[in-house]
């Protein structure tokens, strides 16, 4: 075991985009679990949008990260001590345990690890993302057969399973991605029946054409003006499914919401917001339901795996630029 | 039976606020009723907000008014001729007969009216604003006993009613409405446990005040900066009931959404419109239920009633100056 702790707090809070030196770099030695605690060497950290809205003042559904506190990860590593029956050193465990190499948690705040797909889907498909799409989808989105559904940030790691499980489920699935290649990916190799460019289009003709009995389904992560385009689309009794509005994160100045919104009213339809953290009790379900789906090649999963903790700070901003596909993680150390 | 039939038609499309110019007056043969149809003599005209929205072009819920069409709007009066064995010389009947002292429609588009109250309670409390209250609070924003409702627009048609069914439900009830008359009736007469002044107060501040413990359910018929508001004020799990956004309505630029919408996600909060005419098929429960509890004393309902067809043109303004206290109506000819 390293006999050092390098860790990244949070030093300032942003203004608009991320910057380097809202963190700060430190080391420290190792910590040591206390009496339930266990010690995990985190092995991979989990890049998400959501540490955007972390970084802010005020409380939101979780309260911020504390000026000169580790920044909030969540990441997935080996037990390297234990003070708890229910862990043993060696065993695979993933948590909330931040931008650091090691991190110590109660017992019952961690999960531990037994899937036999690779340790990183326990970041992606099988971890936060996965379950995100699952449970966004089928139970805010609630898709029925033959309906129409939309997806926005498609090539991303939430939305790239959101679409497949959406085709699985019998529906017409469209994607909303920034690039030819991210399209590309989505029909070609994910299935999806279509996939606009909202860069080089017009997303609403080009929606408009790939959706011609409306949308039923929206399944949101970008907000702003896709929002407000898929509004226009929507068929009566639709549901729009809030899981994020990354269009807004960086933002300096208030944004309004879409000027369609009265659509709602005209078509009967429902928009509804979720947090993933309120489904932890059925966390088991998602998981056990989308490693079958993966180990029958029923869904596919992308990675955009970076190596080196030092590179956290720079990279998160990929999420942002739209400039990864698939889930964005940072490789701290090496396996096992 | 008089032999002509005064008639409004809808003459220009409305850029912005209603000019009485925007109809034309017209005096006609009274109709015929065909085979299978009846003719009603119009007694009382409904004026409601939705009627903005008739008037403008293209599709909505329901088709615009065609230019050089009588005006459409929700009539009760007498049948002063019938062609359908459910319908006889002298019933009372309701429908969308439209701003003209005689109008004609098939029986199936028809409601025999039963019930023991005035005649106006048929556009009122147990008609088009009555049921969208009663379906809008209990189906779409599904109130718990200990609840806190707010409700915008409060002291007109259906928002006071609103208010009551959430009292009698258990709620604590707080209304927003435009002048101190109007609170005072709320909280006085109608056992609203408090009401806001949007017009002279701090609306969030006020609103705080009087939710101590937060608001779970959100009527909404007003929509705009009330909306936005009343979204920093939500509590987990919240429901907003998007009955109508009155403030828009006669809006000549588009009318952004509200800049706190990223609370549906903070809050995992519910957002749906609906559309009465929907509730078709369970009408009969909501004028049942109501009936029953204004002879009991539990709901107080009021009416705003204006003498004379000729005035509509010119006193539907009423509704979007927040001239009015509960339902606007035309009174066309006198009872019986």
């Amino acid at each position: 075991m390293a006999d050092v702790n390098r860790q990244f707090l949070l030093k300032s809070r942003p203004v608009g985009r991320i910057r380097e030196s809202d963190f700060e770099y430190r080391e420290q030695p190792v910590p040591v679990p206390g009496a339930g605690q266990v010690l995990v060497r985190n092995i991979y950290l989990s890049l998400d949008p959501a540490m955007r809205g972390w970084m802010n003042p005020g409380q939101s559904y979780i309260p911020p990260v504390a000026i000169g506190d580790v920044m909030r990860g969540i990441t997935v590593g080996r037990v390297a001590a234990s003070n708890h029956p229910g862990f043993a050193e060696g065993d695979i465990a993933s948590g909330l345990l931040g931008w650091q190499d090691y991190g110590v948690a109660e017992a019952k705040h961690l999960e531990k690890v037994s899937h036999g797909l690779p340790m990183t889907a326990s970041l992606s498909v099988l971890g936060l993302t996965g379950r995100t799409a699952y449970f966004g989808l089928l139970d805010i989105g609630k898709p029925e057969k033959g309906e129409t559904v939309v997806v926005s940030g498609a090539a991303g790691a939430v939305g790239s399973v959101v679409g497949q499980i959406a085709r699985l489920k019998g529906c017409r699935v469209v994607g909303i991605a920034g690039s030819r290649d991210k399209c590309a990916w989505l029909t070609g190799k994910l299935g999806f029946d279509a996939a606009v460019d909202y860069k080089t289009g017009d997303l609403e003709r080009d929606l408009g054409e790939h959706c011609p009995n409306g949308v039923d389904v929206f399944y949101d992560n970008v907000g702003g003006e896709t929002l407000d385009t898929v509004l226009r689309l929507i068929n009566t009794g639709a549901r729009i499914v809030i899981c994020g509005a990354i269009s807004a994160y960086n933002a300096t100045e208030p944004v309004p919401g879409p000027y369609n919104l009265r659509m709602l009213l005209v078509k009967r339809a429902r928009m509804e917001g979720f947090i993933i953290f309120d489904y932890r009790d059925r966390y088991a379900e998602a998981t056990a339901q989308l490693a079958q789906w993966v180990e029958e090649g029923k869904i596919t999963y992308a990675e955009d795996v970076v190596d080196g903790l030092e590179q956290a700070p720079k990279v998160i901003n990929r999420l942002f630029d739209g400039a990864n596909t698939g889930k964005l993680i940072i490789r701290i150390s090496d396996e096992p």
